[in-house]
């Protein structure tokens, strides 16, 4: 259908691309493929009947405020909740610090908003969250990549890249989407040292950081970065702008997550979210504290984390037992993805489609390197399936693999 | 705190100006103040109830679903019944032609985003939505601006204006936001003839549409333009973007508005809105979709329509018992907003700190026009206070506007 639109796109919308990830959900979510593909956490995890306690506490006894408009920063409680959260893991802020978003993806978009000219570098490891990348797209940034390894970013190779002139770092330093590796605390330290050195800020994006399934929880970049100045109890320096969420912890169908910046940059991302959708749901906002201002969560989190231990465990054990010569995988501490690369010559963009026909699905890793390459890469996702399907889609993948490799 | 951030913020956030309604109500939240400031539904009209109902009813049937991703388009039933209920109102279309926003306002937003490159010339109607000003200020629009009288948009000086060469026309035919008036039968005729004359899209936002208090329904702007075509039953031409929201006929807290547009607008739409939030909450949706899906909501928009009514006749009543001479205001049919005009020497913004000490706030209106003036003009909502605090808040503010006319 021709209508008076089709000639009116702006500019930008070039740079809009349609994001790999969520086409391919729509073809791995044909009856009976299982799927490595999405991000999606354990549904039976939800702590549904949690839910439905809240709903019915915030419905009785706050519910003309909990369904009316609220302010742009957030929901006052939820603020401070996620201040005092922080303040555990060192992160010294006050509610001042922190902004609720429409999920972390509006928080990437946001920062970009406030920050990007066209134009603008920007380092990222390569491969880095695809999201991200298409958020930071349409604000036309230029991307500096960094290579990893089983520490993370190698930061042996950082200081060529703060020379060229960084507008900020993106760093998701635990269990990275989509590697699932953990930057070594050495490393975190040569990063804050050296950022610091240049005087480029950081964007820390930490969706996982809770999902530890074995060695010992890493202090997160911002905490380093404030200890550089130190005197006895560090305070937030501000020049890491920190992101975390409650989809894998709670349930990411209420899009919640937030942001600790500095106050004037929490002004500036205010007057930019005012723009985009006036504030983030308070029905939402009202649950979730609900749900999450208690004790409970420590043993919520537990079982999560025990649940996807397993899962991890059942995937390692069956890329073992079933993939040929020549396919490697990282062996991620936590969040909920692996990385496989099989050998060079080898394109999973195409395997895909075959893999699909045998009912198993990932995502080809092209997508996440902004720079292009990455072609023979795959990430795996272990935290949506359930063991017996892991077994088995592993099995199915193998064979696929082994097809093409011949 | 001097951070490394400060001196790195992008171009554009010259152009995100804090929205004046969002900072005055900051101000006229302090207890006592009879506020006619915010754009607030009466939240004793909440279906809390229903919300109850609902929640259980999704959680417990449908809770792993209802709390997991979702896709960016929205919930396909909530997408049908859209689609269904617009076909009521005589505009054709499939779930194909809705995607679901975060509000209205993300809905302005991605449509700025996707159609306005720096210097694109929008019309709209002065003044207008502050909302949408302030979406499109960031992708750096200029306006085109079309006064207004009892009828709505003057469309005897449209031609002049379509002959600058716009990228698209901005109308808020009924009980507009911020004036109240309602665009008159004729003025929509000659506006869709003149626009297709011209070959000029139409964006069309309609949150106050079924919120009729007299007078008989006029038909939307996007229903006459497919007339124009038609030749039995009229067909969706796609020229009309048409958009609305649960806020005023649910609750705003859900943050759930819609958008319709050619499929080619949507896809367009649906890749900017990953990049931006991924998708609306799906609990909301699925929360949404109960309540709304059933014939008890023409018992509760007519209990919203009887209560609104009533609160707009004491505002009028008020208004003609306690304003001085001088003192001018619309006489909406609908909606939840009046504009009163003070004499040409007064300054609603410098009048508005004397009514917030006597305890009665407004919004004035010079933002609401994006190429300046209106400086005497004020906005005020009735659709929130209660009739006792409407007749005392009028007085008061009459007290307010005697002493600043003498």
């Amino acid at each position: 259908m021709h209508t008076l639109w089709d000639e009116r796109y702006a500019l930008r919308t070039d740079h809009i691309g349609s994001s790999a990830i969520r086409e391919l959900l729509k073809l791995t979510a044909l009856p009976d493929v299982i799927s490595f593909a999405g991000g999606l956490p354990a549904p039976e995890l939800f702590p549904i009947d949690k839910f439905k306690e809240a709903s019915e506490v915030v419905l009785t006894e706050m519910g003309e405020r909990a369904l009316q408009y609220g302010t742009t920063e957030g929901y006052q409680p939820l603020r401070e909740m996620i201040a005092k959260n922080a303040s555990k893991y060192g992160i010294q802020i006050s509610a001042d610090n922190v902004m609720i978003t429409s999920g972390s993806q509006q928080a990437l978009d946001l920062l970009g908003r406030i920050f990007i000219n066209r134009g603008d570098r920007v380092l990222v490891e390569s491969p880095t969250y695809l999201g991200a990348i298409q958020a930071w797209n349409a604000y036309g940034v230029k991307y500096v990549t960094i290579p990893f390894d089983d520490d993370g970013m190698m930061t042996d190779v950082l200081e060529t890249r703060l020379r060229t002139g960084l507008k900020f770092i993106y760093v998701l330093p635990n269990f990275q989407n989509p590697t699932g590796v953990t930057l070594s605390r050495e490393r975190r330290k040569q990063l804050v040292e050296m950022a610091n050195a240049y005087g480029v800020p950081i964007v820390e994006d930490d969706p996982y950081g809770q999902l530890r399934y074995e060695g010992e929880h890493l202090p997160p970049v911002v905490v380093l970065d404030d200890e550089i100045r130190a005197k006895e109890v560090p305070i937030y320096s501000g020049n890491v702008i920190y992101t975390s969420t409650f989809s894998k912890i709670l349930a990411p169908g209420l899009r919640l997550a937030w942001v600790v910046a500095p106050e004037d940059v929490i002004r500036k991302l205010v007057q930019a979210k005012q723009g985009c959708d006036l504030h983030t749901s308070t029905f939402s906002q009202f649950i979730a504290y609900q749900v999450a201002n208690s004790e409970w969560m420590k043993t919520h989190i537990t079982a999560i984390r025990k649940t996807y231990k397993e899962r991890r465990d059942i995937m390692l054990e069956s890329l073992e037992q079933y993939m040929p010569d020549g396919v490697e995988w990282t062996h991620p501490k936590g969040g909920l993805f692996l990385w496989a690369s099989l050998p060079n010559n080898l394109d999973t963009s195409t395997i895909f489609r075959s893999a699909v026909e045998a009912k198993v699905a990932f995502v080809p890793g092209g997508p996440f390197h902004p720079l292009g390459g990455g072609e023979n890469t795959m990430r795996l996702n272990f935290s949506n399936a359930k063991p017996d399907l892991i077994r088995e889609g592993i099995k199915r993948l193998a064979t696929v693999i082994k097809e093409n490799i011949q």
